[in-house]
């Protein structure tokens, strides 16, 4: 609907190094070769226990959009690096391959796939890396610190107010739409609202207050526009001497004899526990038992949570830079790598990243994410990794491998399987319903309300969520991993 | 040209309390009023001597096209807030304010005025302070992080490869130009050099070398593809049983025969300083002296001068997520804030920002920003705050108050003073003349080499550049602190 929803064409932003692979592939004549990438990630953010997975929405955007302009190859013909048969290839391209991914919201853990491209012609699987990385990554990133601040909030009120200090505009409307993903219940970015319908809010900024000659004058004023949405900034001179003080008295001399109630006040500096506790108690002195207080200021969940240690007596939050910024952990790393190349015969050659940083070594083969839950609890016990076609009867027990401790021989019993990753595109099809961004939201809560133990969402030590390996998948990678000590 | 410059219409990307400040000075008859604002910043990120300013050309773009469509006030009418008036007056909107900015590429210091909106009515001073603030952040931050590492690489090439981890779009596509302003060579982001024509730059991934059977096979279908710029990753398997070894007989077997040399080899992993030492030894062992040695992973400033000082071997840098994001300090706190009220005979009434956290204190008034340059070594003694209209005599000593300590009485004798603010908007149109990419980063560079102390540029405790006041600033400002105190 609105202009800020104008279509970009981002096909372009990729890493060089996709065209000249790519190109490569094209006069080596393997472009029909087909094979499977997995995107996962290492290391949860903050040492948190798991990660809010989101921005698949806008990699499906992304994909169905991507093609290549005249500009585009012209631009490209000017390298000459690239064949003219390529070049012409390229003015064709459609994304054709297939990918499964995890749905948006969905909790993960390190070294699980959240997508999966597969049974995908070895130039498409390549030309997507970058966006797929791009997108996965900062909306994943943005949307688990959120959580955490929600989390930390204990049910007070998040809003997202973060925009000035977001590293571009994307920043700041694609990470308000994670920070909602992740349980922020506002922003004050209004083409948030305008693209997402996250509810937009905001009051005044210390500029209102100094711009009239008084405190006193500037709320009145504020008052008189907006007698059933007053909330107040009362910082701007004093808060205890001055802004409470004003606030109160336009509470009762210009709210009160309309019929209206003086609906929060706001502070954005001084000490928050001490000052909010003060608040409270001069505004249920007042009669302003209602008045809610609202505070930011460098907020996040080691705040919030020492706040709350405190017994602050805060309402709600508005969280900036940190939040928008994930700033104590500002990277996600997700990484997107080749697992897989499909041979004549249809089946997969399974491949390996070997590497000197052991924590590098990737999990080969085209595989499935399973998330396996105890029957009774409902609460989810490990997540499992097959390769494809493996199929995991939940009606018996279940033998599985731990990667780290490969000499405990363990089953699961009495459990439920499901499938993580949902098919999104198949042969360049979309073939997935996007779910709403209420519904993302809530799946999100519904998890970790119902499905995940609360010691693996703690913030101090949390317990790290299993992920086993199928017998197969466990042999499979052994043995690619001795064959290359060889 | 190409399609990724395709323009988007951010106008609604604004906190939504820019709209209600905006709604209650139109209802309340305030809409002419007209007022001045600084934009500037608190502290140097990563603990610095200094930032380099970026993002003016952006902001120009973002000003010159501010405009709001039927669909924004559709948008805005039902939120049942705003006046019928004010919507109508949003759509005839346009900014016409006065905006004065150092250029791009300026180096400067904390709680001095990077970007002046002066002259220019409330609303217009209200509605754009989102967006500026959020490009002139981003940018500003990105370029200084950039900065730093092209000043601990000293002088080795440094190739930005931050696409994958940016924090959305723009933060790749606009986070690449600040780091070309900051000195980056180069950068993996096709876009950036189709928007800008920073060199994109790229090879091969991990992918590729999977891809075939075997190392040797992949490095052999590279050569054949690109034998003028074979710059080969040798980190897939083993870098010294395996990489550096299928590297040297391609060399030898593929490209020295058609008269090519290898150009490179890339290591993504493992100890940099012990294997760029091993690789540079037995790539001269084998006569490839003119073989170039790039590393990539998690590097740094900090990294950089660690490996530096260990005497790796190393000719280039690919610099990532840690640069893109400015990962060690992610956010740079630009502030926007209300410093004059112009009055009816077109003075100005000075404003401040008292609060309880000291450095939040805003100096009042609309002010002009000096710099001072010792007349001998050209290099800058300080910067200088002076009242709009109060003039600097370079020709004969001036007193200047510091704050910090007023007691001292100095003067400064044998310098330049250069005002730093150019004219960037007059009454809503552009008067400035934006200066190439390639200027600006020269720019930068100038500045550095020749105006601004080795001390200011250090990475352990460096000077702070002084930012003295003229007596008459001194003077308002305590003026106004002790009027607050009464």
């Amino acid at each position: 609907m609105a202009n800020v929803k104008e279509e970009r064409n981002l096909s372009m932003l990729m890493d060089f190094y996709e065209l000249t692979m790519s190109n490569g592939y094209f006069v080596l004549g393997k472009k029909d070769k087909r094979v499977a990438f997995d995107m996962f990630y290492r290391k949860n953010p903050d040492n948190g226990g798991f990660v809010v997975c989101a921005g698949l929405e806008q990699l499906i955007d992304y994909i169905q959009n991507l093609h290549f302009t005249e500009d585009d190859i012209e631009y490209l013909r000017s390298k000459k690096m690239f064949s003219e048969d390529f070049l012409k290839y390229l003015l064709d391209f459609k994304f054709s391959g297939d990918i499964y991914a995890v749905p948006e919201g969905t909790i993960v853990f390190p070294n699980t796939p959240l997508v999966t491209v597969k049974n995908c012609p070895l130039i498409d699987a390549q030309l997507i890396e970058t966006m797929l990385l791009l997108t996965i990554n900062h909306q994943s990133l943005i949307a688990t610190k959120a959580n955490r601040i929600v989390r930390a909030a204990e049910g007070k009120v998040v809003m997202e107010f973060g925009a000035r200090r977001a590293q571009g505009a994307d920043a700041a409307i694609y990470g308000t739409r994670a920070c909602y993903i992740g349980g922020a219940h506002s922003t004050a970015t209004v083409s948030a609202d305008i693209m997402f319908g996250i509810p937009a809010v905001g009051t005044m900024a210390h500029s209102f207050v100094q711009f009239f000659d008084t405190e006193y004058d500037a709320f009145k004023a504020y008052a008189e526009v907006y007698p059933d949405n007053c909330v107040l900034l009362i910082d701007t001179y004093d808060v205890l001497d001055s802004g409470i003080v004003n606030a109160i008295k336009v509470a009762k001399e210009v709210l009160e004899p309309k019929g209206y109630r003086l609906k929060g006040v706001r502070i954005d500096s001084g000490d928050l526990a001490y000052l909010s506790k003060k608040l409270r108690k001069i505004l249920d002195a007042a009669g302003c038992e209602d008045c809610k207080i609202v505070v930011s200021n460098s907020v996040d969940e080691y705040l919030i949570r020492s706040l709350n240690k405190q017994d602050a007596k805060i309402d709600s939050y508005g969280i900036g830079e940190r939040m928008i910024t994930s700033k104590s952990d500002p990277v996600f790393g997700g990484v997107y790598k080749l697992v897989a190349v499909m041979r004549e015969d249809g089946t997969y050659e399974p491949k390996i990243k070997v590497s000197e940083n052991v924590e590098k070594i990737t999990n080969p083969g085209v595989k499935e994410l399973w998330r396996i839950y105890d029957r009774d609890t409902g609460y989810s016990m490990a997540d499992l990794l097959t390769l494809e076609g493996e199929e995991v009867n939940d009606e018996e027990p279940y033998a599985y491998m731990d990667e780290i401790k490969p000499w405990k021989r363990r089953k699961f019993t009495n459990f439920k399987a499901e499938k993580l990753q949902k098919p999104i595109f198949i042969q360049g099809e979309l073939v997935y319903e996007k779910p709403s961004l209420d519904e993302i939201r809530q799946y999100v809560k519904d998890q970790l309300e119902n499905k995940i133990w609360s010691e693996e969402q703690r913030f101090e030590n949390p317990h790290s969520h299993y992920v086993d390996f199928s017998p197969a998948l466990y042999e499979l990678k052994t043995n690619l991993l001795s064959e290359y000590n060889k």
